[in-house]
């Protein structure tokens, strides 16, 4: 799939914004978690979240094109991006995203 | 080095109490750090810290009999014990601590 440069600058300004959302929500989720800990287990417990989500996105916000398409299907799917914020792709690209973020 | 049932036994609570304190230490650091932490790039400090806490802990408080004098010699030189605390020991297995401790 080829990629225009306005649309590789206006796909990684959506990730941008999705990687903040991610994180804003995240860290909330970790000071909740954290100000709740009252054993050393919760703390094994905390540590392995954050081992997964450390994993999760690490690997989540890639912009190469090969995999540029399910990166954005998939933050559609998670909602932490709307389709609206994508209107500088393509309409071939918008129309696949949807069907992605639907399956 | 041998150990009778009493050493043993006055060796587990010594070992139960400094875990206790270590454990309640951790859990406030945690607390005290997640609260501040603002950004992505800090979630993954405290990751770290914990793997490097629950690596340490996890190997930490072993009772096994061949190796209890270094673990109770490294739970003194931490300052998690103090000597008078091991009162249950003989006099050869406090000697032998005390100097382990101050090396």
């Amino acid at each position: 799939m080829k990629w225009s440069e306005t649309e590789k600058k206006a796909a990684q300004v959506a990730l941008q914004r999705a990687k903040e959302r991610e994180t804003g929500t995240l860290l909330k989720e970790i000071r909740s978690k954290a100000s709740a800990i009252a054993e050393l287990d919760e703390v094994w417990h905390l540590h392995s979240f954050l081992s997964a989500k450390r994993h999760e996105i690490d690997g989540k916000y890639d912009d190469r094109d090969s995999v540029l398409i399910s990166v954005l299907a998939r933050l559609l799917k998670e909602r932490w991006l709307h389709l609206d914020e994508l209107e500088g792709l393509a309409q071939d690209k918008l129309a696949l995203l949807a069907a992605l973020a639907c399956t």
